[in-house]
């Protein structure tokens, strides 16, 4: 295993309770496991701290409210955006259909387009398609390059005037491939289109300016930043969210209720009704703080080099096929000829490694692939060359077994 | 004091952490302290047992998907339903949303009707009137009865086979007033409407069984009931969730997803859109486990004489206008003349009571009842005599200042 490494340049794995000795968790992607200042935090949240927000006359409650304005604060730093820009939901699957429904099926018509990418997980697929269906809008797709980027020269040659919303995931949570968001964002308002950037596997995974990208909106789940469940986060642009309305009915989004009339207040407020996920923002927060306090740079390096090791390592391995460019953020999808991904996954568990395989949320990208599913290992600050060892010998005894 | 028994029935106040030695915590109607049970289990679920849910390969996930799903089969016991009929949501303000949205919007249109009462919170009338917009139905209000309870009577002379959808508050979050939700749905299915209730003050403070009721819709928040914040239920009758088209488009809702045609899956997944929230749905259960160890019937009685004590005991101070009915569940509203609420509430808290003051989310319900405002206290497991004490002694104190 001289090929591996055996420096740990984070060395973080005592954080973090849930990964008990010697299992490989490699499934962060799915979901990141939670270092003890995050469930610190939420305990805490729950216990001598808890009240309601935005509405109590009590210390206690106004408190909470601080704390929880002050989670909001913290994404926006984290973001490098405005506090008024951010709206809490309960995961970037909803901070999508949020855009799909209060402007995508507010602002679209029939003749508009919308482009996404070949790439795209389900949750930026399939609400754009449920807003076309009902706007009259069609799809576009833009094609991947030979290593499985998103071809942005393929985009701009293919972008019109009619595309009204491009909708992008920053990193891809099959491939590890990261957009160039930036240039896509040229490309997108070169014709005058708005572009919303899935966020999910690129804030655990690389430093995230939405004001240095210059996107319209961004995405993310709390649970994949090492954050609490049930916690996303949708930044979009004051202008835009001023010109939206409301999206769910209900307490805190309202200005003035009567059976006649009802009024809304402005955003962000207008588009969190009811009693939010309070104790997942503070949640959320101290997530955050455990990131910065690492540093995205520092993590983006370490994560990098796991996946060099980790594709250097099953090159060497005959009948594995590897998916995805060398440069990948943190996640490795691959094959091994005549062996399902499912069992590849069963076979590792037994050697404590855990890995997801399946389509991944992302059908399209599987069609287009030519295959029905992968194996994927994807990295957190917690791994090191320990957990691609255990890898690697768990591949090996996949092809022994099928061998 | 004699008026106040020393008995404390239920005895509770040791589960509860966040209730500090002395706190009159009387805030319980907008959320409910956590017992000690349930932030272990929120704690547990973030820390030694972590992962994904419906996905994984490997073990800890199989093992989550059935802790998430065992959630699941618990809600669906303590409403007496089946689990296929439980759709997770945030809040009870999310699944009105998700009615009006997938089967309000789809069902109704010009010349029909949506029935609901004055004493509504607002997440179960904008979410109508939201709906009503959108498809040309109009909204009819019932008065309430002389004691400020929905008039069923009036409910029954007044709906008409025009009429598709009735939305009512089970227990009203301003009153207590408790609605007779059997009779409220026999006079629904009458003329061939369907009936939502809104459960989030009925839950927690007395027995729910949806068969029992006969409704079609029921929903409440999990914060409320002494769970996580973030959760919440919509139940709803398999035939009418089976015929509803999807909420969100993203992973799990669906079954096969091509750029050219989304198919999608079956309840309650097909609701369930993005990763859920796992570690919430851990804590309701756990909440659930710990009410229903205490018993809605005790819970119920425990409050009721609370409220009894409450009411007779302010009802000997002169300038205090009561509001609600007698035999309110858990929950009295007042005012004092010449006092704002918010005065009342900010005093109360000098003396570490803590009320709720305002309009409560129910402007309708002020605007009928010719006051901006008013104050409230509402009682959980772990209030007792002491509370009232408190409460009676702070408000004797505001009456000396304002006096």
């Amino acid at each position: 295993m001289s090929t591996i490494s055996d420096t740990r340049p984070l060395d973080r794995l005592a954080d973090f309770p849930a990964i008990r000795d010697g299992w490989a968790y490699l499934d962060t992607a799915a979901t990141a496991q939670k270092p003890i200042a995050v469930i610190d935090a939420i305990a805490r949240g729950y216990d001598t701290t808890y009240a309601t927000v935005h509405r109590g006359v009590y210390q206690r409650s106004a408190d909470m409210t601080l704390a929880f304005e002050a989670g909001r604060k913290r994404v926006a730093r984290f973001l490098n955006a405005d506090e008024t820009e951010v709206v809490f939901v309960r995961g970037a699957t909803e901070a999508i259909n949020l855009v799909a429904q209060c402007w995508a099926q507010e602002q679209l018509k029939p003749g508009d387009r919308i482009l996404l990418s070949q790439l795209e997980h389900h949750s930026n697929i399939v609400p754009w398609q449920m807003a076309a269906e009902k706007t009259g809008a069609a799809i576009d797709v833009v094609p991947l390059t030979p290593d499985h980027r998103i071809d942005l020269d393929a985009m701009a040659a293919m972008i019109t005037p009619a595309h009204k919303l491009v909708a992008l995931g920053h990193v891809s949570n099959v491939l590890g491939s990261v957009l160039d968001a930036k240039r896509a964002t040229e490309i997108a308002h070169s014709v005058g289109a708005k572009i919303l950037l899935d966020g999910c596997q690129a804030v655990p995974r690389l430093p995230v300016d939405v004001a240095e990208i210059g996107c319209d909106f961004y995405v993310f789940s709390g649970h994949k930043l090492y954050g609490p469940t049930g916690i996303g986060v949708l930044w979009g642009r004051a202008e835009l969210l001023a010109a939206m309305p409301p999206y769910q009915g209900g307490g805190s989004m309202i200005d003035r209720v009567t059976f006649a009339k009802t009024t809304y207040a402005p955003p962000p407020g207008r588009f969190e009704a009811g009693t939010p996920h309070i104790v997942g923002v503070l949640g959320l927060h101290a997530a955050i703080d455990y990131v910065d306090a690492i540093g995205l740079e520092a993590i983006h390096t370490h994560e990098t080099e796991l996946v060099a090791q980790t594709r250097a390592a099953l090159r060497g391995i005959n009948s594995v096929t590897l998916y995805g460019p060398e440069d990948a953020a943190g996640i490795v999808s691959f094959s091994i000829q005549g062996v399902h991904p499912h069992d590849i996954g069963t076979i590792l568990d037994e050697g404590h490694v855990a890995i997801r395989a399946g389509h991944h949320c992302a059908q399209p990208l599987m069609d287009s692939l030519g295959i029905p599913a992968t194996a994927r290992a994807s990295f957190g600050v917690y791994n090191g060359p320990q957990d691609i060892e255990a890898l690697v010998r768990g591949i090996e005894r996949v092809t022994r077994i099928f061998g």
